[in-house]
């Protein structure tokens, strides 16, 4: 097994800005440029942001707050939103702010606002009736629900994974992924038969073994996976997300840490992959000796809330290994990196797999939750992996409608070509301002990077909103890009030189 | 304290069809009675059921069962609706059944199919834009949010309770009510104090305590609170829900198991009350002194999938007196009947609670998840309670218009007179055909009765399905009804003639 990361370092090296100057003020073309499309994606968006209040939130989204502080928790609100007014990569808060989103939603809008293609979608009046009747799917589904599915999810399912499972959003695709895998995992040790004792049967119900077996799952330090019960157990991002509320004795190994350049730091990464791989294993060893069983590994192909962190593809195709020697099940979570913005539909298809992952959970970008699973993760009876709902059509309809955008529109092209213009904006930006930022790091417009510390980053993340962008915070100190699919270079040069001018007057 | 049930005696009551004569034949009135909106709610609805196929499923249903069965789990599917043909509390299925609908969805369709002021909605060019824009709720919402939160889920909260927060579906409504409740517990040990300790901080991301800690959760056999780790842990419906699945040391009392009829064993169900109160003081006692401290008590008002158990108000009075005995949060689990079904929008208004409970979940027949909770309940921190849609405007936009044609069509008033003919009808039948069915029990149209057994149960339901009614069954025996809030008089009496040609035919 190889551990260096010559993937990654390609990768990187192709956003790299090696020719564009170290040194010296960068003025970026903002201008529509020429695309896969030929043109701008979206017509009548606005030219570029425009601030009209002294701070944002404005005084209408703060007595906004106040209002709904009334009723409901609000300490995480940032911003009230004009969501008529917003247009694909613009939103327009409410008190007329028009700011370049390289945020949206928190990566959920592959499209941005207001569509026009989402939008003529109810013009249907069969679509108004499907958004209407929302049927209890896992027992009545529509009449053309299988070629709905097949439209959307399965036009773009990742390699070598035929069968899918909707769910409602990212929690609870990964709570029903752990699900199909804990049973997966006990029909293996059953032998392959799917009865069930009388003890079993019994003692389940008591939440005692042999009917409810003490399962593990194994995550990896700042992981992010949600915030249920058995998705915060997998989750080590930070404590605000974790403290107060009981979690299980699950294993955590770590994630790898990289020393930047790649290029120069090649034989020490190679040992930090080892490293991590080498515990994973022996985590999984001890768990299953002392009677908890690691069922799966789970882990994002990039560590998004944790701060963006990225492995190399020999470490994916390491754990792979290790789940085929332990037993262990390989779940990727693609919750926030599904859907295209590295450049590919799956993130986890950069990393040269020599199969499928076992599970591939979705939810944001898709707009519908659920996962993706290889055939022997069906459960061999009905109603174990159910609840009410399962997931929405009227999802599912609008995903079908973004498929085909993303195929018409070439959004993926689009994605890589906005990516590098980021990429070799920010490295130079990075050289010229290292007293700020650095460690500019990504896929396709996936992309983050550090400010030299929290309070900088929060700094930089303030000033760029009172610049008309809006970003976000991830990890301890970085900020994160998560644009549209429909964010274009014009859009990026937007981007860089509003950065440019708040690093410039830091 | 009295364990009398008189509220629940009244109230069966009040159904009782005292005056019907116990044997010989009885027809319903099928054609549209004089109701409190003076009308057929839903215009054009057919007039009744037609059946077309000699099985159900039909040709078509199973034709597209194993289209579907290619790529998803189906054990649980049962037929393929044609959602743009069905209206009102019909359902129409792809191979052209028209049946009527009592269970409607599992019981998450408040009024019915295609509901006509529903589907004006999204006449509104603003209403499509809120339904393709899709925003993070707890970062950045909509202009008229809060507006919207008042003319729907403040506009029907439970008495008392002043605070909620939405989610997308029932399991994470609990899964974050039970998170509520941890935050709440583990301040009040502080003392009100809403930092932490550096210990704490640090062993949360290791899932020890004291960050993450052993707190549990009381509820009872038969209770059924969804199927995502925490909330599948609470559940002790059936083992096919909870086999294989691992489940955590939390304390389970009995259910209230009554002797019918209620006012023959007055005593005994007295007794029982006492018994189950009992045990769940002592159950908390017993966890608490282990280490595991019990920081909720969490029951529905009606055990539905477990059966359509009922307790008797003075229960639920004593255990609201236990919570407060014990510093338990007292939580009741109203997903499947809030919204209208007992003919409250709450069926814990019919407890006589001296106060609200302190968390009060729902989702289904409200469209959206979340829950409503006493202030106390409020994280003192953000980001604690937060994931990335924290539900979705445009089912509160449905939900809006819902609470709207409840109030101007007095659908409470339409559920009690409905209820009443369905009572007061079964109880003839149960009269007429003790070999088939018994214990008729309900409130509003939230009503079941049994099978002799399970086998007769199966029978009865797939029968009434061959007559045009869609049923469901619940627990080991019952046929559960779920109607929309538009099933009016009308409806009931099909429902019952049909049942009747089952019954005289078994």
């Amino acid at each position: 097994m190889r551990f260096l990361s010559r993937n990654l370092i390609g990768h990187l090296r192709n956003h790299a800005a090696k020719s564009v100057a170290a040194t010296g003020s960068v003025r970026y073309q903002q201008t529509a440029t020429k695309l896969a499309s030929g043109r701008p994606l979206i017509a009548n968006e606005p030219a570029g942001p425009a601030i009209v209040t002294k701070t944002i939130p404005g005084p209408e989204s703060n007595r906004k707050l106040q209002e709904l502080s009334q009723i409901a928790e609000t300490g995480s609100v940032q911003l009230f939103v004009d969501y008529e007014r917003s247009l694909g990569n613009y939103l327009v808060d409410v008190d007329g702010n028009t700011l370049l989103d390289v945020y949206t939603q928190i990566s959920s809008l592959p499209l941005g606002y207001s569509h026009p293609d989402l939008l003529r979608l109810l013009d249907d009046p069969n679509h108004v009736k499907a958004f209407i009747n929302r049927p209890a799917l896992g027992a009545f589904p529509g009449t053309d629900w299988t070629d709905r599915l097949q439209n959307s999810l399965m036009a773009v399912a990742p390699p070598g994974l035929r069968n899918l499972c909707t769910m409602s959003c990212g929690s609870c695709s990964n709570e029903n992924a752990f699900k199909a895998i804990y049973i997966w995992y006990r029909t293996k040790e059953r032998g392959g038969d799917t009865s069930f004792t009388a003890e079993e049967l019994e003692t389940c119900m008591h939440n005692q073994t042999p009917g409810s077996p003490p399962y593990t799952i194994l995550s990896f330090s700042g992981a992010f996976h949600g915030r249920t019960m058995g998705c915060l157990s997998a989750t080590r991002s930070k404590a605000i997300h974790k403290i107060d509320i009981p979690a299980l004795d699950w294993p955590m190994a770590n994630f790898p840490q990289y020393k930047y350049p790649l290029e120069e730091y090649v034989h020490e990464n190679q040992q930090e992959d080892a490293k991590c791989l080498e515990e994973t294993e022996d985590l999984i060893h001890k768990y299953n000796a002392a009677g908890k069983p690691v069922a799966a590994i789970v882990v994002e192909p990039i560590q998004a809330e944790g701060g963006d962190n990225h492995a190399s593809p020999e470490f994916f195709q390491g754990l792979q290994q290790i789940s085929k020697r332990t037993g262990a099940a390989f779940l990727i979570d693609e919750v926030q990196t599904g859907g295209g913005p590295t450049g590919k539909m799956w993130c986890h298809e950069h990393f040269n797999l020599p199969e499928a992952p076992d599970i591939v959970t979705f939810s944001k970008k898709m707009l519908t939750g659920g996962y993706y699973f290889k055939e022997e993760f069906k459960p061999p009876q009905g109603y174990r992996i159910y609840n009410t709902w399962m997931g929405d059509p009227s999802k599912v309809i609008m995903l079908e409608e973004v498929v085909r955008v993303i195929q018409r529109d070439r959004l993926l092209e689009n994605v890589n070509e906005s990516g590098d213009v980021l990429m070799k904006g920010l490295t130079t930006l990075q050289n010229q301002y290292p007293q700020h930022i650095n460690s500019t790091r990504g896929r396709g417009t996936f992309i983050a990077f550090d400010g030299t510390n929290g309070a900088k980053r929060d700094t930089i993340v303030n000033k760029l909103k009172l610049q008309g962008i809006h970003s976000g915070g991830c990890g301890d100190k970085s900020v994160r890009l998560r644009p549209a699919l429909i964010f274009q270079p014009h859009h990026a040069n937007i981007f860089l030189n509003k950065l440019e001018t708040v690093l410039s007057n830091l």
